[in-house]
């Protein structure tokens, strides 16, 4: 019997009768909120440590008002946030980002440590006061240090404004928070990252499902064949976050990546779907039936091998995908889902299987060999128990490596009809080559061969107020020589450190080409998810090897989807353009949380002469506190 | 063999010449330092995590520029220090006290976040400039968090100004900084202290000497009938520090404590006093000789027992304390020390022993039941090697609560001849109740039942600059309730939290009387070392139960101890007298980490109009960084 855990609902209930009246406010909770209205909406966090069992194992985490994750943001388009943060951390900095929001007008809020501020100090509040001037699936993370990793995030979700539709339907809708978890404290592994020789941090022990996974057992162990054991899961910081449903209702499925490594894919098992047989493997249609069925998984080659290898035919619930990084795209139906850190979906499921039953919602590894079990949950069909665990096999997942799938699920991403097109050619653009590397013995990411160091005193006040040698003054380059050879490890490992801005002009196209390449390692390129801030980007395409001119005639300039987050894939390219339209000074980096730490980003700037006065909280550290403070005579 | 570490000296010889040669370079160094003769001596440091096995097993500490304990900082009375100190800790701040330095004219530069100065944020350099007006043994630590206990310190010595004397010789010098080691990180122990329930962090896993340990294996494990393992020393970090010395000398011995919680005891082994007999038990006077050894340690009652039960007589060696805290007190004999957290002191010790033998040095706890075995180093006499182990048994320590012992120690420590002297009376008193409490669920300290909350603004600043409400305005009260039964747990148990400041008026004569009493558990009393900043105190007197009017005759104001840190003893009291002749905001508190952290201490300020331009460095945070800055329009 697993406790299962109602989200916000704080009473659990074994009786029929009780259980009742938890599912069907569970249902009018999860309806869209038209009653909420207000404009402003105030939240006033503590950000502090505390200790949690996120996967059963307990540890320290970063928590705000005492919960983990942090509490979930609910707001309209067109809204204004105020969160009131308090720094209750004993001697560290805090800074919270607004992953997704534009921050058009308020670049001060955008709640990057010596980027857009100066990290909070200990017992100070700061006020994070901006606009949500979109509807979609955000979320929210610590971006000082390695915090996110400490589990500072929580879900930012915008619903369309009063009157306003989304252009889809939905009956209910379930939020799932993704990420992943460490047992070694962010302090040990950032002094790894940073040490010679290097210790990387290594795969995660759990993947977490709105903050919950379980470590060392399984809710599936009956799957396993032996090879692990049931949860005990007396602590109910660790029971699944389970998904409530009716039968025959369609739900939005908001789903969004805060991992620190782990690239995703989510999937939800798997029924037996019914072509008139009742009885398993009894003739071909009950085990294959492709023909009927488009997008079925494992049968694709049943018509070709011996009937005695004939499976029955399982699927896994098919999403529609509706949503990426808070813009709507094509509604495209797949069997599974990648998503990578710093990205966020909306998927359309419907719930038309065997309503008898429940079912499993996984999330396994992507692109690196996993030594990490899937995080589970239970899709759980109205009126059955949610503690009765399904007894159908896990989703089908794609093996981790197989990038083809990756990549083709990439590119089903396009722009909803009606969405803003780009501009049909950039006024500038700029490479910007991804190598692991060595500096003075330390293990780096480097961009252009310039792994980023951040300076004591934030870009966004030093720029406004010209500070001279706040940062350095030299921009790094645009491109890199033309004869690096992507597919090999770097000739010469040496990378420099920088802290340089690409300034951009204002109002202007940019493109950038990220180009992937071999790691130190021979015959190893990384999977690398980038986000940037401030903006979204179109994603002109993917492409293999090195970005070539041949490539251009490739680009999408017709749907590509606008996105926040893209990834380049091992070895590949990935295209991104974007308009300087919002002055501020924006991180662009790797989402990665241990590959930022070693230096895997880099700064734009643009139309810094039009940003409005910056909060003073935002400019007491480094040079900006010294700026006109008088000591002795105030 | 047990591979020694020889101070600071790089390689190791196990060929007697090479060990020849390290001797005597020891040797050199150890003479006092007649070169040193420049007047501002400038460091440059970093600070930063690092992995470090301080006892064997690895562990995050704070190290300084790469060391731990940090650097050994040597000067000469009247000297300027320069400490250019650069947080390389990712996301916390950072300061550093120099522990026992008064700062005279430099109270900014004390080194006590939210009390002297704004924690040095990461990345960013703050310069620490004091004249060190005075010789002795001193030490510096983190003052921010539990820092220190994450072992951040190191040794401070100021040897007497040129054509200067002690006023004893000594023929070399040796150093030992004491401190305790947990295994739990500070930011785990800091979140059990502050959660509901309490979580205490536990008796230390190891104690360290110049920051080395040995957990889980004793050096010494042939004395202690199998009950531990030999230690198999392969780890360089955790070879104990030993003490090179040459026979029929005399070395002061500077010893320092910076524990996080324990009190300590240190003596030094153990050899047979020669009386002409050649063989063990074979005589009277071989097995006692208390006649000719007024100090003799076992045999007090030889002549009293059955000669079956005599034992051989040995004895620790003599220790002749000199220094304490930095003064000079009056020499005095002692078999063992007693040295609380926040203590130092020198004392003098002579080869004596059968120069064919090492001999043990060992560090046990003092005042809580131990579960952490002694620290042990060996005093090595020349020419044997370090590696050879002691034969002779441990030395004998105190019972951990044998009080009596502590008090008749404390008791011994007066002032040396010449010594400033106390003024005849005080212009006021102020009694400070030492309780434990709670505050909401939390477990407190306090004081006159306030347990301290330090402010977002140093008080320093704020106070300099006038600024309203950046601390409780209202003085912390001088005495507590007369009917308060000290040897009780508190009848209500509830403290307020507070951070007001005891203003004190300048060039006065304050006392205080320490009073302890019972904590929350009946019967339980602890030991409390206090550590005043800025100045030091005449310890006039320890008494039993609570002070009344009948304690005031038994002070003692002939030659009372001027120290920086004195204990109070379970149910005592401890009455000190000091001058308020050093302008700026000075912490007075507990020296036990996580009871400071707990509220344990109280702030003293005097003639802060006197102070003199405080760095702009030093109040970039909370209101001094917003008193002047003018955002918009720089």
């Amino acid at each position: 019997m697993i406790p299962p855990s109602y989200g916000s609902y704080p009473s659990l209930s074994s009786t029929m009768a009780k259980s009742f009246i938890i599912t069907l406010c569970f249902f009018l909770s999860a309806l869209p909120h038209s009653t909420l209205a207000s404009k402003a909406r105030h939240f006033k966090w503590e950000v502090g440590y505390m200790f949690w069992s996120p996967d059963c194992v307990e540890n320290v985490v970063i928590g705000i008002n005492g919960q983990f994750p942090g509490p979930t943001i609910r707001a309209k388009a067109g809204d204004t946030i105020v969160v009131e943060l308090t720094n209750k951390l004993h001697t560290e900095g805090v800074v919270i980002h607004w992953h997704g929001i534009r921050q058009f007008g308020t670049p001060w809020a955008d709640g990057t440590a010596s980027i857009s501020q100066c990290a909070i100090n200990p017992e100070e509040t700061f006020v994070y006061r901006f606009k949500v001037d979109r509807p979609g699936t955000y979320f929210y993370h610590g971006h000082y240090g390695m915090q996110r990793s400490a589990g500072l995030y929580g879900s930012l979700i915008v619903e369309v404004a009063d009157g306003e539709k989304d252009p889809f339907h939905y009956d209910g809708e379930l939020n799932m928070l993704l990420s992943d978890w460490w047992h070694e404290g962010i302090h040990e592994q950032s002094v790894g990252l940073s040490s010679i020789p290097f210790r990387w941090i290594g795969e995660p022990q759990s993947l977490l499902i709105e903050g919950r996974g379980q470590y060392n057992c399984s809710l599936a162990a009956h799957f396993s064949n032996g090879s692990s054991t049931m949860c005990e899961l007396r602590n109910r910081q660790c029971t699944p976050h389970i998904l409530h449903v009716l039968p025959n209702k369609t739900y939005r499925l908001r789903i969004a990546s805060t991992t620190a490594l782990s690239s995703l894919n989510l999937a939800i098992g798997m029924g037996r779907k019914s072509f008139g047989s009742t009885e398993a493997g009894t003739n071909q249609i009950d085990r294959c039936g492709f023909k009927e069925v488009p997008h079925q998984l494992k049968c694709d080659l049943l018509a070709d091998v011996a009937p005695s290898e004939w499976q029955p035919c399982l699927f896994n619930h098919k999403m529609v995908v509706v949503e990426a990084d808070g813009n709507y795209v094509q509604p495209v139906a797949v069997d599974d889902l990648d998503i990578y850190s710093g990205e966020s979906y909306s998927v359309l499921i419907t719930t038309d299987q065997n309503p008898a039953m429940n079912y499993w919602v996984s999330v396994s590894v992507r692109g690196r060999h996993p030594q990490t079990p899937p995080g589970l949950t239970i899709l759980n069909y109205h009126p059955n128990s949610a503690s009765k665990l399904p007894t159908s096999p896990l989703p089908i997942s794609p093996a981790w490596n197989d990038y083809d799938h990756s990549k083709a699920f990439a590119n089903k991403i396009l722009a909803a009809m009606g969405s803003p097109k780009p501009p049909p050619r950039p006024d500038r653009r700029i490479f910007l080559l991804n190598t692991q590397n060595k500096y003075n013995g330390y293990t780096k990411w480097a961009i252009n061969n310039v792994s980023l160091v951040l300076p004591a005193t934030p870009y966004l006040g030093s720029m406004k107020y010209r500070l001279k040698n706040a940062f350095d003054s030299a921009m790094p380059p645009d491109n890199f020589p033309s004869d690096y050879d992507v597919m090999k490890p770097p000739v010469n490992a040496n990378s420099t450190l920088g802290g340089g801005v690409y300034m951009l002009k204002f109002n202007s196209v940019i493109d950038v080409i990220l180009q992937n390449a071999n790691a130190l390692t021979e015959n190893v390129s990384e999977i690398h998810p980038w986000h940037l801030h401030g903006h979204d980007f179109w994603v002109l395409g993917y492409g293999e090897g090195k970005f070539s001119e041949k490539d251009e005639k490739k680009l999408n300039l017709k749907n590509p989807p606008l996105k926040n987050t893209a990834v380049i894939f091992p070895y590949g390219w990935t295209a991104l353009r974007f308009i300087t339209d919002n002055p501020g000074a924006w991180a662009f980096h790797c989402h990665i949380e241990p590959h930022l730490h070693m230096g895997m980003g880099v700064i734009f700037a643009e139309g810094v002469h039009l940003i409005g006065n910056i909060p003073m909280d935002a400019l007491g550290c480094g040079m900006t506190a010294k700026m006109t403070m008088n000591g002795p005579n105030p």
